[in-house]
Parts: C-alpha cells; sequence; structure tokens
C-alpha cells in the first residue's frame, strides 16, 4: 500500500475539520487507499508548521484550538514564513487548499495551485475563486503533469456535484441547471416567512457565522453568481465569469411579498440557473416564487439544491441538508482519494 | 485508442434505446474512450445475430421493430439458440444484460453474468434480480477476472444511484435511505389525489404501460422491497432479500386517506426505508403521508428520489424526474464507459 504525504494550506474551520476527519478515518482509509502523514500545515494566524517525518494532527489541533503557534512543533529552520515558500518546502504529494476566496481575481489561491501543481502536487481545493479564474489553465496544467486539481467542496458543500458529472455521468452533455445555492439567502428568506423583518434575519445569519458583516456578496446574489459561473465552467465547458451572470439579489423581496407567495402555496427562493443552446450561454441569479411541488420550494435554511437538464437523462436532482464544515471537509478528503485511487 | 466488442443479452425497449443511443453518441465515445462494435444481439422473440466483424446496429433496430427475425444478419452457422451458447460464441468483450427481472431467484439471469464474467467480460446489467440475489458473488468473480460487474439500471433507472456511492463518496459510510422508488405505485397515487379511483388508476398506468398487467407486485410493495434490498445490499454491505424487508403496499389507501391528508398540506407516498444500527439492519416498505416541506412531497407521477444519511455528509438526495427506457439505456451505457476507462 502506498504511502501519501499531505498538507494544509489553510486552517481554519474546514482545514481544521478535514484534520478531525482524517484521524477518524486513518484505518479505514489505510485499509482501503494507503497510509497517510501530514508533512505541513500552513495556518493565516497561528504561524506554519512542516515536519517531513510527519506532524502529530492531534497536537496541532489543540495548539491552534488554543490559540497557539504552530511554531513549537515545526522541524525546519529557518522557519517557514510564506505561503509560497511553505508550498515549495512541504514536501506533500497532495496539498489541501482553503484559503480565503477572492471572486475578482482568484487570487492568490489560483498563485498557490499552480506552484504545488508545478511542484507535482495533486491539489484538493474547496475554493470556488481559482475554478471560475483559471480551470482551464490549471486542470490542463494538472493533467500535463499526471496530477489532479479537484475541487468539489467549491459548490454545495461536500455534496459531490463535480465528482456526479466527472465521474458517474460519462459522456453526458449538462445543458442546463437551476437550483437554490446561497445559504445565507435561503435563510434570511427562510426567516422572513415566520414573520421576521429582513434586517433582523440578517443579524440573525451574521450572528451564527453563515452570513459576513458585511453581508452584500450574500445578498446581492455574488456569491450565487459566483457559483452559477463555477458550474457552468465545468460542466459545461464554458468559462464563465460572475460579471456574465444577469444578478437580482433579494434586497427587493418585502414581507408582502413573502405573505402573497404563502397565500398561493409558495415561496421565495433566490433561483440560479443557467442554460446552453449551441455556443450561447445564459445564466442568472434571481428571486423567483416557487410553488410546493416544486423540488426547490422544500429547501430550506442553509440546505441547497441543483436540478441538472442533460441530454441522456431527465431531470435529475442532487439536494444537500444540514452541511457544515464537517461536510466541506469530506468534499476535501473524497478529492484526496479519488486523485490519487 | 481501444476497439470494444459489444453484445446485447435482451433487446426489449432498453435494449433498442441502448442501440439508439450508441449509435447517436458514437462518435463522442471514440473521440474519450475508444471505437465499439457490436458483434451480438440476442433477443426474446426475434432470435439471436452474431457476426464477429460487427453488426449493423440500425439494421438490427428496423429488423426488430419491423417484427422481423435477426437470422438475416447472422454469419455463424449453425446458427445460436440459447443465451447460454451466446454469450460463449458472441465474442464480446462487454456484455449488455436487459433479460426479464426474476424476483424470486434472480434466475436465470445469475447464470448468463456469471458465465459472462468467467468468459472474461464486463457486464451491465439492468436487472435488480442478480443484485439481490448474488451481488457478493458476482462481485468478487469479477474482481478475480479484473473485470466489472455494473448495474447502474437497476434501481431508479439511470439516474447514477450506485455510480455516485462507488466513485463519488469514497470512505463514506451509509447508515441510512429513505424515497419513493416505485414509479407505478407512485403514478396511481399522483392520480388519485385528483379524485380518480384507486381501480382505474391502476387500469390507467396498464394503458400506458407502466403497470403489469397483474400489478400485485407493484401495489404489494415488492418491487419496492427488491429495490430497498438492493440498495441496502449494496450500500450499506449487507445482503438482504425482499422478504426481510417489512412491506405493505398501498391497497389500504382510501379517497378519505388521500382527502385527509390533502387537507393537511400532505400527500400519501409508499416509503421505502432501511437503517444500520450496528449489524442490525430494519428496512421498511410503507405507506405514509409526508408534509409539502419533505423533499419526498414533490415527487410525483414516475419520478423517484432517495435520500441518503453517511457518517461524512448532512443528508444527501439524488432525485430522478422523467425516467423512461432511454434513461435506463443510459445507465447501461454509464456502466460500459466506467467499466472500460
Amino acid at each position: 500500500m502506498p504511502h501519501y504525504k499531505l498538507a494544509f494550506l489553510g486552517f481554519g474551520n474546514v482545514g481544521k475539520a478535514l484534520a478531525e476527519l482524517l484521524l477518524c478515518k486513518r484505518e479505514q482509509i489505510a485499509a482501503r487507499y494507503g497510509t497517510f502523514s501530514v508533512t505541513g500545515i500552513a495556518t493565516g494566524r497561528h504561524a506554519i508548521a512542516i515536519d517531513p517525518d510527519g506532524l502529530d494532527l492531534l497536537q496541532a489541533l489543540e495548539l491552534v484550538n488554543a490559540g497557539q503557534s504552530l511554531d513549537a512543533i515545526s522541524k525546519i529552520s529557518p522557519p517557514c514564513t510564506t505561503s509560497m515558500d511553505f508550498i515549495r518546502d512541504c514536501g506533500a504529494q497532495v496539498l489541501f487548499e482553503s484559503t480565503p476566496v477572492n471572486y475578482e481575481s482568484g487570487q492568490p489561491a489560483v498563485d498557490y495551485i499552480r506552484t504545488a501543481l508545478e511542484a507535482g502536487m495533486h491539489v484538493a481545493s474547496a475554493n470556488k475563486g481559482p475554478v471560475v479564474h483559471a480551470y482551464r489553465e490549471l486542470t490542463a496544467l494538472a493533467a500535463s503533469r499526471d496530477r489532479k486539481f479537484y475541487f468539489e467542496s467549491a459548490v454545495m458543500d461536500g455534496a459531490p456535484v463535480f465528482g456526479l458529472f466527472r465521474e458517474t455521468l460519462p459522456a453526458a452533455h449538462i445543458t442546463a441547471f437551476r437550483g437554490v445555492l446561497n445559504s445565507t439567502t435561503n435563510l434570511i428568506l427562510s426567516r422572513m416567512e415566520t414573520g421576521e423583518r429582513f434586517e433582523d434575519a440578517v443579524r440573525y445569519a451574521q450572528s451564527i457565522g453563515i452570513a459576513e458583516t458585511d453581508p452584500s456578496g450574500d445578498i446581492d446574489g455574488w456569491d450565487a453568481a459566483v457559483k452559477v459561473s463555477a458550474l457552468a465552467t465545468v460542466w459545461m465547458d464554458t468559462p464563465t465569469k460572475p460579471q456574465q451572470v444577469d444578478r437580482t439579489g433579494i434586497r427587493g423581496i418585502t414581507q408582502a411579498d413573502i405573505a402573497a407567495a404563502k397565500a398561493q402555496g409558495a415561496r421565495w427562493k433566490l433561483v440560479c440557473e443557467a442554460r446552453k443552446t449551441g455556443d450561447q450561454l445564459v445564466a442568472r441569479v434571481s428571486p423567483q416564487m416557487v410553488p410546493a411541488g416544486s423540488p426547490l420550494y422544500g429547501v430550506q435554511g442553509t440546505s441547497s439544491i441543483v436540478q441538472i437538464e442533460s441530454d441522456v437523462l431527465g431531470t435529475l436532482s442532487l439536494l444537500e441538508e444540514d452541511p457544515g464544515p464537517h461536510t466541506t471537509a469530506y468534499g476535501l478528503l473524497a478529492d484526496f482519494l479519488n486523485a490519487v485511487r
């Protein structure tokens, strides 16, 4: 059985959840795929640790959870201080990239991933930015090195939206999709249905860590547009930027709109959709009233759904309920195992 | 690029739809996977044709659609008259098995598949019988010959329920599932919601070819129980027979029940479910009232859904709408391409 050296670039909620998942699944992975060690962890605020013989993952988790630096367990000197140096020095075969997303350019994650692939590593990324801004380049680079650039967690957390298309639908053409893909707006709309005002629903979403301090990226549909772009780019092999998505957020939805929908047995959802006809792609994010019979109707709170139309099946939908950092972490684990199997 | 020799054992609606799909996708498959020829077709009522140099698939379709025998295009003599002889003589590397299902024993399909695997063929089967009655044996046999026994179309037509688990959820344990998996009963219940009597809804389902002349296999929950058995057997690695599934059909559902559900914004569904706790599997098929917020609520007519609980994700659901012979055929094509890639 092979041995895999892994490295974490980013060790926030997702990175830590992945560390816990790796510890929990260690024996099962060893039995089926091979053993592994973690040779590097680069955090945003707790320094960088590298140990070619393998770091103690449990100890690393304890240090970071206690707000302490990873310097104490790093075995290289001088210490590694930049992410680029970390990628070159960590000695891993697989990089888990979970740095913050940059919707504008995908940077610096695009550069990180390019560097890792050039160094011969597989990359598993939870980051939408590089998918939207550099999917073709990074996928071609990975292929040229016989490596994989996978990003299952970039859309719908760990639900296998990209794996489904890549691994289980051979020779299929996806012609259109439609879904609810932004948790924050969906949670806000769900809470407004109980009579809560828009502003209070936003504050609630912020209080539980779903919405940002500046919630406009979600509320104005930018996050949804980035997800539409990522899906269109990969599923339809059509590079698409968020700016190309016709975008309307949920600021215009009033309590009166919510009540009017309820009166006819419907609900408002921020609907993400795209359709390719010939070479022409039309992509849109907009609030829509969906009836009770629609698969979108029951998607409440932080759950999400995508309906897929293709040339080979009727409409196929993937629905994810109860996501969280642990499901995003699972997407990264699945990417790793699918890359090396 | 490799060349693949294919054979059809069974050439009914699904086999013919697969032939059409292969013709339609020929260039796309050639570009990505390799070229193919069809060296054998065994039909139930139109004889058997074998040609080591490749049959004309279009001509075969025309003959069968015109009610004529395939003898005219067969190139071996004496003609092949039994399915077993066909499997041994067809010279294919991949067998598409779509013979009628036998819920009791899985035979003779189990013997057909065993013979094909022993002869070194991959097998793509649309048949639930062999999955329920011989999954472990046939999978182990395939593995010992470095071949694949795949059966994507056995449950939920071409929706990738087995591929999803096998290819996209590495290191996952499925702990429970719940779904609507029988089209006939779902169609009957959907029509009863419009006021149609049970008997008339059954007759309608028969008239469009969904229900059998003897509809009891569907109405009494046997087909649903077989699907629960197949999913539990494969997903939970727990060999399960339909007789082990606690089973209640829909005969007891009255118009009064339907109306009572409607009054509270709910619907009746024949729900398939299983849960594994430790080594203990509990499996059940029963009519249940599902509320409008449930993902099962919107699954009407011949659509189907399965919700999956696992140790790595929140609830993940796969929903298929508008199935038909062409989607079952796609499942067989996907099995072929996944087996050889």
